[in-house]
């Protein structure tokens, strides 16, 4: 930490803030200047708000400079984090993964339907919803363990990684025998208790990114699961607000590159939500993985206009086909490959 | 709703727009321009997102009229909400009512001399946090039941009404005895669960507004508690995220003429996480009250600077007592009151 | 500046940039702590960008510590700016002082009708456009210069202060015969070579904020008027972008207190624009008022749902009477006054 | 137009809104629902403000449904603008163009020296500043018409076509016999008499997006020089301003889809801008050609530590090379191509 006195700072200021330095833990290092004193703060305090100094008398600005989380920093792991699935995928690696599915997981057929449909395309993870958070509360809620159950039969029988969402700490244990990763909501990533817990677990966590969250907060977000023991986290971008309306969200893909460059940590990127229009997700999925994103999550539903949950921005199926063609071309610019499609079409799972 | 199509729409794609709103609950009357057909769907359909309808060939655009929330807009209860709690205390009456206290609570001098201060000053709630969320997992967490225990005899003692924020339902229970008024963070605003069970108690709640919540999206959160039957909902704005950096979250007053407008439900200002600096504190409250708020909710401590959480935010007591004699100015020319200060000192509370 | 290293830099790049430092004119204090090493920039250097430090190897992080600007910072002038007009209002003292009147100069009989309507309420100024900038090409662009002569005309028959915008470097010798204050609008904050030509006039300048101007570029734009020796400026807080869209823009209300902190400038509050809904002005002048502002600048029409632009954020001559009388009410709250009305209606001013 | 009337609206309200509507040039269709009364308006009315329809008594809400752009919208020329240059270059065509160069032209030799850097690397355009605008006033101002006789100069003997930022008025006509393409920085987005008078030239014209411009404004703009007869006009992503600070601006990707999907006109990406940051460059050119660019505009220095601005946001001579190189492995995945650089290493051009 930093601490700049006032110019017209008097020597007892200084002693003051000096004092409460060491208080807290820093080896103080004093520069007086021409014009005004300059305080550095080295070492490893206790936990303190740099924010308080600037109420010292005669201080004129505080400046943290070492960041706030440690085990989420690019210096923690230089080399990146690489997740490896059970089944061999993995996230972080040379390949880009796409993780692909409905909204929500409405019933047994359209749930089979989507993961055969995407599997064929290239997909990786089957992603789809068992409890839905709404912002009103006359909207469909999700079908619960129903849901859970029948994404993980339909992840064994195409071996499909399975991904879905838990939106509170109950769920943790309930969800734990169906499904190989944890998705966090953007609306959860400051629920600290929740990411406690799954600091816990041993399954793989893809924490969203909060709709007004910086990325300095998400690094600090994935900290809390991190410090609890699980490594295995993926961050995810899925676009932030602002004030153009015209999409829903504002897709912050230039935090694709800052995260590799802060973090050691995966990054997922997520063009439905953030853009909230099908005919935006490809071009946003392209520029995602042309900016080095680790890995897509994409709505794909076999009937977007009928699905139950977030249609305008789920895509067809053979949109996501050809989208999946679309990045095996742009993937080697950046170093990365998309695996082919399946070369046969696979056996339709049975439903 | 209305849906515009476009001008060189055909009329087989018109018939297929109207048919699907009709089967959704609309009655539909059609509008054949020189330059495009408009349809206007009356009725109260069920749940359906408008802009479904722009993914249909031919629309241009779609536009949801009817405000998506009943409950907790104006039009259900013109007059305005009155919440009275058990001692007699108005929130949305003539008086404009203050809550102060400590960001958290600390020990039980601590909490005691604060009660005592803030009760001289004229404040009728209490406020103190129990459990916090802090963005960094290595912070202060909060007493927990003690501190419950701590707010609870202090509330007796002095008559100030004891208000603590929740954060997660299984607090709801261990909550219930100790306290007047649930809290609702700005991260929890879109806690639907949490909302939802909320809605199940009988003691009043203040809801704040998400730090990137739009004013339709926090009346929405607002119905999750009124559906359940629980009608002592209390909003409050604590600030957006803005791209001015100089105050921790831009204050948005107008937000407060606007609830007004729009809903029946009292709406709260929180200047201090509204700003993040003391020294903004005391002039935002002005503002708020001269901008028509039914109180205000601002964090004040024995010593600020040796407060555990939110230091840089938090009043003195004497800067406290000053801002309630200037509120006690301003709040005629809106036609409200501010009580006068207890003339005696009140006697000191035991600890 | 401060500028830390990481921690595994090595000697030589501190060296270099220790030696960039001193070239570009800073005395150098290193501080070597067991984690990294700190290098303070103390003394006045000529210009450069802190940021473009952080582009050399070795280097964590740059931070600049002093301000940029220096003319419009409270340090300059701590007792703070007071504008003294020819018929001796002045702007930054005790007063509170209003300007009113229409969007647009329309018609004699209008603007002479406006006039009296808020000289009669208490304005001191008479606002009105006649060269606007309008975001459509189809839309209505002002009077000109008849319209300057109208200001001028009714400036003298009732005393009023006439203030217009200016839009671009031409109108500045057009003006200058007609008007007693030049406006510069939210589009052209930062059109520099406008503002170093205001900075060569003898005339004040009521400088807005742009819709996305930090603070700080704010009072790096009035510096540019400020470094021309014209030092009566007033700063204008009108409203700034956010993804809140009811309002047409978020008004910063705390802007008011932070430059009341940072500069001596004085700082008028713009509800009309700050809005842009008729039925929200009124409370933002009181909260502007009982934060703190200078001023208050507010759109009033004889007959606002006929004005040709911005009616709907303009007053009703009733309406802005009363609200100069809440204001009278709530300015000896923060230690200033509002004049009384006129005890007798103004003589009608002779169209 | 639809405007939405409240459900308690009396038939003599619905009667002046009617009225008002057929005033300014509407046929009405009026919609009586069980619940409410929808006016729907069409035709093509004069220049009007939907949104002063909301102050009529007994109005719920007033809605735009014609985009207000009629020469910018994808309708006027549904194929796409394509813009020739005098030697052949196209912009809209098959091609994505880079154009780069240094911020500022600073000598003869800087200039030559970047100008050959960059058409060794396959850039089409030489970009270069003879006239800066900086937000400080104790920053370097420019070269003025030198440095546009450079730019010519460089540009007639490399072949390459020259782009230079326009800033007012007066600098059209010094302009126009040195360059090939004026630019329209992000601040002058809304200088509507520039645009104007841009609108009368016949050379083409790169339109910036204002720093917190919606698309819709930035359309608006353009429209202003299509109104003018000149109808070669590309327009610029170069990054909005959002609460996120750890890049300069937020670049927004989405735009480059969405202004294809509602405009004509070819779209250009900026992602020195858009970033500040030379490390997030390159990845954000790549996202901006997968996202679909028409071409891009990039800050190249033969030096950037050395540059007088800007610096911090320049790529290497090299790190340009590897990025197009990059850039053409990506462009066959959107059906563009990227010309390959010159296989012979050109003639140095002379100094």
């Amino acid at each position: 930490m930093i601490v700049a006195m006032q110019p017209n700072a008097t020597e007892e200021q200084i002693q003051d803030v000096v004092a409460r330095m060491m208080e807290i833990g820093f080896n103080v290092h004093k520069t007086t200047g021409t014009v005004q004193t300059i305080l550095a703060g080295v070492g490893t305090p206790g936990q303190f708000d740099h924010k308080d100094f600037e109420l010292f008398p005669g201080v004129a600005e505080a400046v943290r400079i070492s960041s706030p989380y440690k085990l989420a920093g690019r210096g923690f792991r230089p080399e990146g984090t690489v997740i490896t699935f059970p089944n061999g995928v993995k996230v972080g690696g040379e390949e880009v993964v796409a993780m692909a599915g409905p909204c929500s997981v409405e019933s047994r057929e359209q749930i089979f339907l989507a993961a055969e449909q995407v599997k064929a395309a290239g997909a990786k993870f089957l992603r789809g919803g068992a409890y839905k958070p709404r912002s009103s509360p006359y909207s469909f809620q999700g079908m619960g363990v129903e849901g859970l159950k029948l994404l993980r039969e339909v992840g064994d029988k195409t071996g499909l990684l399975v991904i879905t969402e838990v939106m509170e700490i109950s769920q943790i244990e309930v969800m734990l025998p169906y499904i190989d990763c944890f998705q966090v909501g953007a609306r959860n990533m400051q629920n600290f208790n929740l990411l406690r817990e799954l600091g816990k677990v041993r399954k793989p966590v893809l924490l969203k990114r909060g709709i007004a969250a910086t990325i300095e907060e998400l690094l600090l977000s994935a900290e809390y699961i991190l410090a609890g023991g699980n490594y295995d986290v993926m961050l995810c971008e899925r676009g932030i607000r602002t004030y153009e309306t015209y999409t829903r969200n504002t897709m912050d893909i230039s935090a694709i590159p800052v995260i590799h460059h802060l973090s050691h940590l995966p990054i997922i990127a997520d063009p439905s939500h953030g853009t909230g229009k099908r005919a935006m997700v490809p071009a946003m999925a392209r520029a995602s993985v042309a900016a080095g994103a680790d890995g897509l999550i994409i709505e794909v539903h076999p009937n977007p206009d009928k699905a139950v949950s977030d249609g305008a921005q789920t895509l067809f199926p053979e949109q996501f086909a050809k989208l999946m063609d679309e990045l095996r071309i742009i993937a080697p610019a950046v170093g990365r490959t998309v695996t082919a499609a399946p070369v046969v079409a696979p056996e339709p799972a049975a439903v």
